[in-house]
Parts: structure tokens; C-alpha cells; sequence
């Protein structure tokens, strides 16, 4: 099932209040597209709030727009649970009870649908959109609601993000054509939405990418590099995790680089990102280990101690370098 | 006067050999617009290359596409010196003889025009694009040229450096207008440019980098900060100026800075890149020591020591983040 925009923008006239849900570490692409649709719904007369359960990365702040609420009780009769950017239960851990108050259910996403856990009342993938934000849009436009200067702000910030500032290759045509609208947004400043996202970064976080860069390690002739943020790297240079974000475009831009990975090691797991640069395929390789994503840029969990899955992953990595 | 490209269209039809200037220290757009305008030429039978005199950035290289050469003899009768990018003698140094050789002179480039001191026989200006490539794509389009893959990359690669990749606040919908062109072209992989320009850092930059991060100096409550590459430090690195083109980018994502300056230590002189992140004019600045260049976005030189260049410059930089 796939459902039209049409289809979902004429349900969601009808229905008064929603909680809308991003997924789990949430990113520019997943919190952009839930503000500027509570935004868009809110400026019908409906109720509507982000619900979260994790604080906003710092640099992603402006995002909230006054949407976002940790409090599902900030609504009393949920019409519609929403689910944004992701399509299973997994992704909004520790807010499945919330979700399920909802007395219909859905689901917006651009990502690979895998087998998802929950019953949808409304349900649209759209995997060829470079960002969820690309499909907000043009749900926005079929609600008849007018692109205002906070949705612009929303959605640029979602899909410059989701497309590595419209250079990986899942940008396409439409993904300029629906940015290409925001400058006729009066008001619009790309520049000043982008220096927010990226232009916030301290000097502690600068010095730990200096330490995390010159303890990289490289496998198969220099076509993998792996990086790694500890936890102790997070207190020795008092800094949180979404602050080395950044740090995987930084490995990727090694010349002779095909395939980066960064293990991130939460307080519950280790958390990797990975990226192919020409010709690997990363999802391949995230699949293998429960993970998944795009052909290149996937990701995948492991609970084991970090060592443990560099064991693991690493020999995966250089498989998927040989052409 | 400011021709029309149809009119220049016109002009161009009717020659049939075209040297084009790019200015010195190329860049991205620099380059891109004169191979892309190059590789137009020469399908409509043209006799047409690329005049430099110093070797491409290794980033660049693949925007030479066979079009560039060091000696102006490989056109015996020039019909026409074409300049672009650039609009004055001092940005062709070193060729301004070549450049007199030809029969009608002319000039396209979007920078701000101070004196030339060139008769040019045409000339466009247009501060309000983006990139030199917009214009170059609008001319190609009158030059009834079909946009190929060739044209597409260098085109993409000229618009995209230039809007620091369509996050400054040049870029209007007409660039995001241009590059979605680009995706209807067969092969056309924006991923696939943009990791040979961006992601062929190679490990003794990166090193480099380190060592100017970690040896930058802030002024004005931090609102100012200052990074330097000497020669001392391109030996130390193995190291060449055009792999530290990204380190004001750097420089600029420092949260609370709104006021970058980098020093560029050559053979010759000092190079200042400065860049405005919010509210500063650094245009104003470069202008008081003879430089120039966009309000966010600008360049002085020095023909003094380092130390003195900061001296002079610093003081300047501090008074322009007093709002």
C-alpha cells in the first residue's frame, strides 16, 4: 500500500489534533519535516505538536519552532499518531504507548520500507525522495497551506541536511526545484539557516576532531578508514555525542577513501555510520548486521564492547571495497 | 555598459578562434565557466582553449577536459580574448600580452566592476549571480549549445563551489533554476563531482589542518578568529597552498564567530581570505587595503611580512563585528 498525498492531505483536513513523530536520534531531516507539518496544521486551526523524548541537538535548536512537546498528554483526544522519516516502532522507542493512542495511524517516509511492526491507518514511502522534507512539501502544498517563512526555514534545513547540502547522489531535480521556491519566501536567508546548522560548532568540538582524525585507522590499502568517538573521548574533551555528527563527510573526504565507518559508543550500544564514496555498497554491508539505509549511507547497531564490533564489521567493510 | 547575451551570443557565432582567461588563482568557477564555455565553442566547430599560466588545483583537474594550455601560440589568428571571472589586467598576470592579441576583446563575470583598465569590446557584469557559471550556462543556452554531461559537470562544479555548495546567500532560485537542468542530462551524478572536488583531501592535509585549527587566534570575545598557512608550514606538511582552500570554511563553523580572516604565506605576498558570517561586510574591509570582493566574501593582499599584514588587518576585522 502506498497512499497518495492527495488522499492523506484530504484525511488530515478532517482530523483536529496530531502528534507527530520523528525518529530516534533524530536528524535535520527528521525534526525540519515534523515542525513544518505541526506548523502547516496549526495554521489550519488544528492541534498539533512534535512529540520527542531526547533533547533537540544543539544545533538543530531553531527546528522547535515552539512545536516540539516530551508530553503526549499536551493533547487529550489524539486523532492521528503521525510517524516522520522512519516506519517502524524500533524508531520511536519509548514513545510506542504515546503512538498507539492515536485513533488512526501513519506513516511518511523516504526510507527503504523494511517489515514495519505497526498497523497503518495511512502509509506513503516515497524512496526516490532525497529527503522526508521533500515529501512534507509538496503534502504542505496539498493541505493548500501557503509556504511561510518558518516551513521554508523547516524544509530547507531538512533537505540541505538529508543531501549533504545537495551533493550526495540522491539529489535530484525536484529537490532543487522545491528549494528553488523557498527564495521566493520573503525573508528567506539561506545562508543564515545554514550558518545555525553548521556554523555552531565549539572549539572543544573542533579539538576532538583533530584527536579522532589522527586516530584513525585504515584497512585495504587506505579504501577503509574507520573512526571511532568513546565515550571517555566524549568527557576527556567535554563533548556530546551529536557533536561528531560532522565527523563521518570529514573521513569520506580522504582522498582514496571508498569506504568510511564511525563507531559511536552510546551509553546502551555502539552505533556506526557508514558511507561509500564511488562504487561500495554500504547498505549491503549495514544489512548484514541487522542495519540498513541507502547504497551510500547506511548504519547499523552492535551490542557487543566496540572492539567486538570493529572485529566484526571491519572485514565487511574491506569485502566491499573489492570491485 | 552591460551587452546583452544574445547580443554577445551573436558576436561569438560569427568567430571562429576564442582564447578564454580565466583570473589567476583559479577556482571552481573560474575554470568550470571557461571549459564548460570552451567545450560549447568547439561543438559548434570553434577553435577555442583555455589560457592559464599556473597549474590547475589538483581538486580542479578534472575540469581541464583537454581545453586548457599554457601557450597562446596554439591559436595563430585570435579572434577573440574573452575574460571571465574577473574583469581587470591584475587577474591575468602574467598573460596580459596574450590577452592584447586578440582582434575584439571581452569580459563576463559576476564580480562587483572597480576600474578596468581594459577596452573591452563586449562586456557583461552580473554582481546578482550566484557563480560566473549561471551566466555561462544562460550564454551557452543562446549559443543554441545543448547542455552535455562535459558542460553539466563543469557547470555544476563552477555553481557549486561558488554558492559555497547553495548555502551562502548568493544563491538565488535561478542557481538552483541551472543545476536542476543538470539532473535531466544522461549520467549526470552530482555525488560523483562533488567527491572529486570536495573528498580528495589528502592525509598530510588533513595534518595541516590540525595544526592551523589548533593554532588560530580570536579576538574581539571571540567574535573575530584568525588562522595562518606560512611556508614553513606547506614544507613542514609536505603540503600545497590550494590544500588549505578549505580551512575558512573551518574557520567560520566555529560557533560565535562572525568574522574569519586566513593568511595565505606566498612566495610573493600575503593573500587574506575573509569571510562574514551574519551581519559583518568584510567587502568594506578587503576594499581599505585595495582588495575586494562580496559583502560575506572577500580578499585583500599584502606585500609586507606576516606580522605586519596582521597588524594592519586585525584591528580592521574587530571594528567590523561592532555592530
Amino acid at each position: 500500500m502506498n497512499d497518495s498525498l492527495r488522499s492523506i492531505a484530504t484525511i488530515m483536513k478532517d482530523i483536529n489534533s496530531v502528534l507527530i513523530y520523528p525518529h530516534i536520534n533524530m536528524d535535520g531531516d527528521a525534526l525540519g519535516s515534523c515542525s513544518a507539518l505541526c506548523l502547516a496544521l496549526r495554521s489550519l486551526g488544528k492541534k498539533a505538536y512534535v512529540m520527542i523524548s531526547e533533547p533537540v541537538p544543539k544545533n538543530l535548536d531553531f527546528l522547535e519552532c515552539g512545536c516540539t512537546t516530551t508530553d503526549d498528554s499536551v493533547i487529550e483526544d489524539v486523532e492521528l499518531s503521525l510517524m516522520l522519516d522512519c516506519n517502524s516502532s524500533n524508531r520511536i522507542v519509548g514513545r510506542e504507548a504515546a503512538f498507539e493512542r492515536g485513533r488512526l495511524k501513519g506513516c511518511i517516509d523516504h526510507h527503504a520500507v523494511g517489515v514495519t511492526d505497526i498497523k497503518f491507518d495511512f502509509f506513503r514511502s516515497e524512496p526516490k525522495s532525497a529527503a522526508t522534507g521533500e515529501i512534507i512539501y509538496q503534502l504542505i502544498r496539498n493541505l493548500g497551506v501557503e509556504i511561510n517563512l518558518d516551513i521554508a526555514n523547516c524544509l530547507f534545513a531538512a533537505i540541505t541536511t538529508d543531501t549533504g547540502n545537495f551533493q550526495h547522489n540522491n539529489t535530484t531535480k525536484r529537490s532543487h526545484d522545491i528549494v528553488g521556491h523557498f527564495y521566493q519566501v520573503a525573508g528567506f536567508d539561506s545562508k543564515a539557516i545554514s550558518a545555525l546548522i553548521y556554523d555552531r560548532q565549539s572549539k572543544e568540538a573542533l579539538m576532538m576532531e583533530g584527536k579522532i582524525l589522527s586516530a584513525l585507522e585504515f584497512h585495504a590499502d587506505g579504501k577503509v578508514a574507520v573512526g571511532a568517538v568513546t565515550q571517555a573521548l566524549l568527557t576527556e574533551c567535554h563533548c556530546t555525542m551529536d557533536e561528531a555528527e560532522g565527523m563521518i563527510q570529514r573521513i569520506m573526504s580522504i582522498d582514496g577513501v571508498e569506504v568510511g565507518a564511525l563507531f559511536k559508543e552510546t551509553t546502551d550500544n555502539i552505533r556506526v555510520s557508514l558511507r561509500g564514496k564511488y562504487y561500495a555498497n554500504v547498505a549491503a554491508v549495514a544489512t548484514v548486521f541487522g542495519g540498513g539505509g541507502h547504497i551510500k549511507a547506511a548504519g547499523c547497531t552492535f551490542n557487543t564492547p566496540l572492539a567486538t564490533a570493529k572485529e566484526q564489521l571491519i572485514p565487511e567493510l574491506v569485502k566491499a571495497v573489492k570491485k
